[in-house]
């Protein structure tokens, strides 16, 4: 991973075996982002996806492995959640996606985050038990 | 819905059974934005797709229905006209999408409005028959 | 092609049968852009997408005609490469992506891009033989 920081936005490349989750909390950590939207692409060999059912409370989530471009990779970084959806696309340009709970970098995968000042903290909603943006 | 301005930013939440649009609709009117471009992800019950014949000059649309995630919420907003697409995954991560004609929020929605000055205002492009941004 | 800059945000409209990734470049000549990255969101009648085959290190491409709506754009722009991936969706809204090779317009193309000053050159990771940001 290499990233740098210019202005409100931060520029970041991932590298070949790095989870973009991991990477994405240790740029958290490394540069004290308390609030930051993202929009990525780039490249994985290893998926996992999940699907809120608002009724259980629970993600249903399912991994998937092969070579997939990533055609979106959207989100936000609070201090204590990130959350990103993702949209993969095999070899036979066939697509899936859904909430993303992990996802492994193959050939490259590039991100801009770009910061605000307001701490993005959450709250637990409890009509769908889900832990949503806090921004009374 | 709650919603944050900070700087050129507008950070929203959507909450259950709130309509995106709508919504977009009236954050536009109380904080009076004329030029916004925004990505959003989140979860939703009901979204009403569009796809446009160019040579009839009209949208076809189709309501769905069911527990879906949306993997990205892309668009932007004039005094005139909002304009965003939608693309959504369903329980077994299979996705689908195209113009957003309406959608409702099931889990949660989070977006993220990057204003600028100028009016993002439209005019009718003949050709298609579609409102396309006037930047003259 | 019209755009407008406006602080550190250019937004771009395409018009019918333009094509995206010479008109992005076109951007890039006449404002002399280094670093940016982009969102967008359109119709195409001719998409090339392609699938980075990691071991084999090169791409499979393959061109599909017909109406598609561009339900995400994404990526970036520096002097030395444009780096984007596309989502579309059919008539029935069946939805297929990859990295774009070409795309070309069909109704109208709207992005917004928000430039850097940092210059985003890339280096060659002889690991996965792409051409990847040189943030050091």
């Amino acid at each position: 991973m290499d990233y740098v920081e210019e202005g409100d936005r931060v520029v970041v490349r991932l590298d070949p075996g790095e989870q973009v989750l991991d990477s994405l909390a240790t740029v958290r950590e490394e540069l004290d982002i308390e609030n930051a939207f993202l929009t990525g692409i780039g490249a994985v060999d290893t998926v996992t996806l999940g699907h809120y059912d608002v009724d259980e409370q629970e993600y249903a989530e399912e991994e998937f492995t092969g070579q997939f471009e990533v055609t979106s990779f959207l989100g936000n970084v609070g201090p204590d959640k990130i959350h990103t959806h993702i949209q993969v696309a095999d070899r036979d340009f066939e697509s899936f996606g859904g909430h993303c709970s992990g996802a492994r970098v193959s050939g490259t995968f590039e991100m801009v985050l770009t910061r605000g000042e307001m701490p993005l903290t959450h709250q637990l909603d409890e009509r769908t038990g889900l832990d949503v943006f806090d921004l009374d």
